[in-house]
């Protein structure tokens, strides 16, 4: 089969590799989209092994279409249209994932779009709902709005009853996010979002905010957090090693929580099969009713994967980015 | 009545100050014993204001007699002996506090060693259960293992099925930990908490640590989680801003969490009334059964108020201080 092979960040090379065929519990998805994500760009450069025992090959998401079955795997047929997240492997003309992380289609939505949802749904509905217990009528900070995770978390929290604030880079960004569902729109570059917060509530501060910045908004996220507010941190893009005030943690009972998909287990109570499930049963149903759907800023060919990989690093990109693997 | 007035840290005086009347909802104690707590301490030095509405008299928790009971007050009687968590004004003949805030006596537990049960009660069963949701056959790391919290918390994670470490400074204090249930005993002057719980768990770590040092642990107390760890920072002992390292926090799914009890309302699911119907519920039957006990280091008539707040100061003092009001 083909597969791409990153030589390095920018030769990310479509070539022959060895053929993957389903282990037991596995099911082989011929693919037909995969979705990139900033995890791809860190590996390709070099700085983000796979876990153990997971592909090297690139892409933590695909949709496609059941080409096999490993042993013991009886609720997935071959033939049957599906997404998947995967632990790596997703750029490739074929993929091996287990059963438990197979997908149906959302309701609605086709083949290709839906590779921009497996990472976007299990992650803002493991974090938000599952993790930080996100309770309707809560006011939701959302770093990075316009991302992918940040255009599916708008809709979502829309969805559940959350007022939602967002911070972005330009005004186009901040528009995509007003037109999702966002409230509070902050321009980061010019705006101080704890302020912006605090007007927003009343001087009271949001309940959860979802991050990616890491150390440089630390500080400022536990100011703009309320009373028994929390703080998940997803990403580290503002660097590693940040300040933490103690005593602002315990004087308003804070949170900060840190937390990543890729390293879970298939099973268990942590497990990726119990998110998938969980999106299964609570997501797949709000894009059925039209209150989510998929948002892609870009597609490209799979063999122009470092150009995909490009459009993320430059922040040019909104949504996701997909790369088209077989039509 | 008489109450302690705090000229300075170490001028605590016994005298005249005015009648204190239960409110709407409140109940008056007449006072038999008061706990110290290191709450007590900082605002003597001034360093902790009372949260707005309460008492400016030293004293978070009471045992006592009920002596009156204010308008809509139904629970409570006359006569009656109990235990209260206060908000402060427990350095007094008299206190008046929340309905919602008073305990019967555990079982089996004499009416002046009850006061030193509600502060460390309510802390142990919010932050451990409540909050971290600590399960059975988890493992438990307690800083300060025999201070007040660490002694209780050292019985009650016993209780609930956990193994559990404790750091202290002295062979004695680690061996009053032994004695509670504490497996793994660590003397942090001379060894490495880290090293001994990543011992003591074949390399997995602790699931859940209960610290009182902040910013001079944070660090390593986040080497020593395991993952989907919870740390629950109570108390500053080591300083408040401390560096945190994101990647550790993101690549082990790990929490951080600041709570405190003084300042929370009465109602709501977050309000003391909640804590405190969760621990009689609970924690009261495990006293009953002879699983959990009250640690009382040492007693002082509330006179001597200042000897109290030195011997707990000096780190001196194991298990709860107390303040003897009446006989």
């Amino acid at each position: 089969m083909y597969a791409i092979v990153a030589e390095s960040a920018d030769q990310l090379l479509w070539q022959e590799v060895p053929d993957v065929v389903p282990e037991l519990g596995e099911v082989l998805i011929k693919v037909s989209a995969a979705g990139v994500n900033r995890a791809d760009l860190l590996q390709a450069a070099g700085n983000y092994p796979p876990p153990a025992g997971a592909s090297d090959i690139l892409g933590l998401e695909v949709s496609g279409v059941v080409a096999a079955v490993g042993g013991g795997v009886t609720e997935w047929k071959v033939g049957q249209e599906v997404c998947a997240l995967l632990a790596g492997g997703g750029y490739a003309e074929y993929v091996a994932v287990p059963a438990g992380q197979v997908m149906p289609l959302p309701p609605g939505v086709g083949l290709h779009d839906a590779a921009a949802l497996p990472e976007v749904a299990c992650t803002v509905w493991s974090n938000l709902v599952m993790t930080a217990h996100l309770a309707p009528g809560e006011f939701l900070l959302v770093h990075g709005g316009a991302s992918g995770i940040g255009t599916h978390a708008i809709q979502v929290a829309r969805a559940l009853g959350n007022r939602i604030a967002v911070t972005a880079g330009s005004r186009a960004k901040l528009g995509l996010c007003a037109e999702l569902g966002a409230e509070i729109l902050i321009s980061y570059r010019d705006e101080d979002f704890v302020e912006r917060v605090r007007e927003a509530t009343g001087g009271i501060g949001a309940n959860v905010i979802l991050d990616i910045m890491g150390a440089a908004y630390l500080d400022r996220n536990l100011d703009a957090l309320a009373l028994d507010g929390r703080l998940v941190i997803i990403g580290m893009q503002g660097g590693v090693k940040g300040e933490l005030n103690i005593g602002k943690l315990i004087g308003k009972r804070l949170r900060v929580i840190g937390t990543a998909l890729r390293g879970r287990h298939v099973g268990g109570a942590h497990g990726k099969s119990t998110i998938v499930d969980a999106v299964v049963a609570s997501v797949w149903p709000m894009i059925g009713d039209g209150l989510v759907r998929p948002i892609v800023g870009a597609r490209y060919p799979i063999e122009q994967a470092a150009d995909a990989h490009r459009a993320l690093a430059t922040g040019d990109a909104y949504g996701k980015v997909l790369l088209t693997v077989s039509e």
